[in-house]
C-alpha cells in the first residue's frame, strides 16, 4: 500500500481505500470495456450499469422507494441552495433553521426566490449547538422547512430530524449523509455534495420525493429545472461520469461493510474516542459544541490560546495527522472523521493529544 | 499496457494515455502528499499548485494574457448556454450563428435572457456546412455574437472565426478546443465542456475577457454569477478537483508534444486519412459535411442504407473500433478523432473501410 497519511480534512475528504484501489486498478481500462471510465460515453451501456448501481445502492442505503428520485447533478450543494427553492418554493415562503455558515448561505440564495422565515438560529452562541424542537417557529403554510443536518465548521449535528408536520423537510446532508440509518420518508428532499462522505467533488446527490416535482414552475432554465433533470434521469447533459463511478464504489463499500448500522456504531466509537480525550483533559482541550449537539463527523475544540493551537496543528501535521486546522471562523482544531476515516487514526490522534498536553500543559 | 480499444466516441472521449497513466500511478497517494487527489482540500497548497498549473497551461496553449480569466466551472457547456447570456447580454440582444443542435440549445437558453437574432442558420441542409461570412446578418448593436466552432453531431467546423468587428465573439469550443493554434484576442469568451478534448466530464473551462465582466448584473444567484466566480478564482465553492487535475495532465501532454501546431498537423493528417477513404470509395461512403466545412474532429458519413450502416458499425465494433454509430439525428457513421486519438487507429479504420466495401460492395 502506498504511503497514506491520516487525512482529517473537512472536505474533500478521506475515501474508502478499497474503493480507491478498485478505481486505480481499472483506471486505464475497465475490464471488458477497454476504455477508462473517464473516456466512456454517458449514453453507453457501461455507464448505464455504473449509474444504475449508484442509484440502486443509494436506494438500499436510504431505504428509499420508487416515490423518490435519485439524481446526481453538478454545481454542488451551493447550486442547490438556489435551485431547490427555485423549483420547490410554492408558495413563495419557506422556513429555514440556521445552524451555521452553510445554512446562512442557503438562506441567502433562497431569498432570491421568495420570503424566508428564520425558524430558529443559534448564531448567538457562535453556532455551538442546534436548536431544540420547541425553539422552532414554524409556519404551517410554508413551502418547506430547510435544515443543515451537520455543521462542518462548528462540529454540531442534529441527532433527530426537526418535526414539521405536513410541511416537507429539505435537508442539506453534505457532511453527514450515510453516517447512520435514517427514515427517508421524513424527508421531502435530501441533498449532499459528494466530497465529504460519498465521493469526489463535482457531483451533488439530490434525493427528492417525486410528488414535490409537481411544484416545479414551467420554463425554468434547463440546467436549473429539477423536473427536467428527473425526466432525463440526470442525463439531460453529460453528468460527472467519474464522480458517479466513484460513488458507485463507495456505496458498494458501505453495503459490503455492514451498511449504515455498522457506520453508526463505528462513527460513535471514533467520535467518542476524541470527545473522551477532550473531556478527560481537565479543561486543557475545550470542545466547541455543547454536548447534546456534538457531531460524530466533525469534532471541534480549542486550546488555551491561538499560539498553542497553531503549535498543536503544526506538530500534529509533522506526526502525520493532516487537515486539523479549524475553520477560520472558529479557529482551534477540527478533526473530520467521516465514514471512511479509520479508527486507528483516531486512537493515534487521542494519544498524540495526551502527549501534547503532557509536554505543553 | 492494459488492453485498450480504439475509442471513436464523440464525448466523453479518448484521453492521452500518458495522462491516464500518471493519474493511475498517483491515484492512491500523490507523491509527498499521502492522499488521493480526490481526497485533498480545494483550499490546500497541493490543489493550489494543480489549479495554477492547469490555468497556466491554458494560458500558454491559447496565448492568453492577463486580460483573460481562466475559469473551471461545473454544469458543462449546457449551463453556460444560460449563464453567459445572463451575465454578458448587455444590451439584451445578441446574434447567434446556428450550425447544429448545440447552437440551437444555446439559442433556447439565451432567449430566456433577451432577444436572439439568428444571424445565420444552415439547418435547411441538415447542418451539412457552416455559413460563409457574407451570409451573416449581424447587428452592430448586439451584446455579442455566439457561434459553435465545431459541430460534433454533423461533423462540420469553422476554419476561421466569424468577423464581428467590435462586437465580442463568444464561442462554444467544447468539441475542438486546442485542436490548432488560435488568436485568442479575437474572442470575448471561449467555453468548453472538458469531456471531448481536454479531460473528463463534470468541468467546463470558461475563458473570458476581463473587461466583459463589467457587464455582469448585480445580485445574480451566486453560482450563476460569472464575476463572483472570477473574483473567487473558480473556488467560490468546491470545484471539480479531480477534473481540474486531469486537465492539468492533458494540457501538460499537449505542451510536451509540440503544442497546438503539432496538434493541427496531426489532426489534419488523421482526418485526412478518413476523408481520403470516403472520397476514394467511389461513392460507397458519402460524407455528410460539405468539403469546405469538414471537421477534423468528427468525421461523419453515410452508406447506401440504414441496414448497411448498422452492419458496418457492428462489424467495426467486433474489430475493436468502438463508438462509431452516428448521432440519431443524422444516422450513419461518425468517427471522433480528438487530439488524443492515435493515428494508428485511423489508419486501421481506413483499412477496415476498404475491406468492408470489398465484401459488401
Amino acid at each position: 500500500m502506498e504511503n497514506r497519511i491520516y487525512n482529517f480534512s473537512a472536505g474533500p475528504a478521506v475515501l474508502p481505500e478499497p474503493s480507491l484501489k478498485e478505481a486505480q486498478e481499472n483506471l486505464m481500462a475497465l475490464p471488458g470495456v477497454g476504455m477508462s471510465v473517464m473516456e466512456i460515453s454517458h449514453r453507453s451501456k457501461t455507464f448505464d450499469e455504473i449509474h444504475a448501481t449508484a442509484k440502486s445502492n443509494f436506494r438500499k442505503l436510504l431505504g428509499a422507494g420508487d416515490d423518490y428520485e435519485i439524481l446526481f447533478l453538478q454545481g454542488g450543494a451551493s447550486l442547490q441552495f438556489y435551485m431547490l427553492p427555485l423549483n420547490l418554493m410554492t408558495p413563495k415562503k419557506a422556513d429555514y433553521i440556521v445552524t451555521g455558515s452553510w445554512s446562512k448561505k442557503a438562506v441567502k440564495e433562497a431569498k432570491r426566490v421568495g420570503e424566508v422565515n428564520v425558524a430558529a438560529t443559534t448564531e448567538e452562541g457562535v453556532f455551538n449547538r442546534v436548536p431544540k424542537q420547541d425553539e422552532l417557529t414554524l409556519d404551517p403554510e410554508a413551502a418547506f422547512v430547510h435544515f443543515t443536518s451537520n455543521n462542518t465548521i462548528y462540529g454540531t449535528q442534529f441527532t433527530a430530524e426537526p418535526e414539521t408536520g405536513d410541511v416537507p423537510l429539505l435537508c442539506d446532508a453534505s457532511s453527514d449523509i450515510f453516517h447512520k440509518p435514517i427514515d427517508v420518508n421524513k424527508y421531502g428532499a435530501i441533498y449532499a455534495g459528494a466530497q465529504k462522505n460519498i465521493g469526489p467533488s463535482g457531483v451533488c446527490a439530490v434525493v427528492v420525493r417525486k410528488d414535490l416535482l409537481e411544484r416545479v414552475p414551467e420554463n425554468l432554465p434547463s440546467m436549473l429545472d429539477l423536473k427536467l433533470m428527473a425526466e432525463k434521469d440526470s442525463l439531460y447533459n453529460t453528468p460527472n461520469v467519474w464522480g458517479i463511478y466513484i460513488i458507485s464504489l463507495t456505496t458498494k463499500w458501505l453495503l459490503e461493510n455492514g451498511g449504515l448500522s455498522e457506520m453508526e456504531k463505528r462513527n460513535n466509537e471514533k467520535a467518542g474516542i476524541l470527545y473522551d480525550a477532550i473531556d478527560g483533559s481537565g479543561g486543557y482541550y475545550k470542545g466547541h459544541a455543547e454536548k447534546e449537539s456534538r457531531s460524530v463527523m466533525n469534532v471541534t475544540w480549542n486550546l488555551a490560546n491561538a499560539d498553542l493551537e497553531k503549535k498543536f496543528v503544526a506538530e500534529a501535521a509533522e506526526s502525520g495527522f493532516s487537515g486539523l486546522k479549524g475553520h477560520r471562523s472558529v479557529g482551534g482544531v477540527r478533526a473530520s472523521v467521516y465514514n471512511a476515516f479509520p479508527k486507528k487514526g483516531v486512537e493515534e490522534l487521542a494519544s498524540f493529544m495526551k502527549e501534547f498536553q503532557r509536554k505543553n500543559g
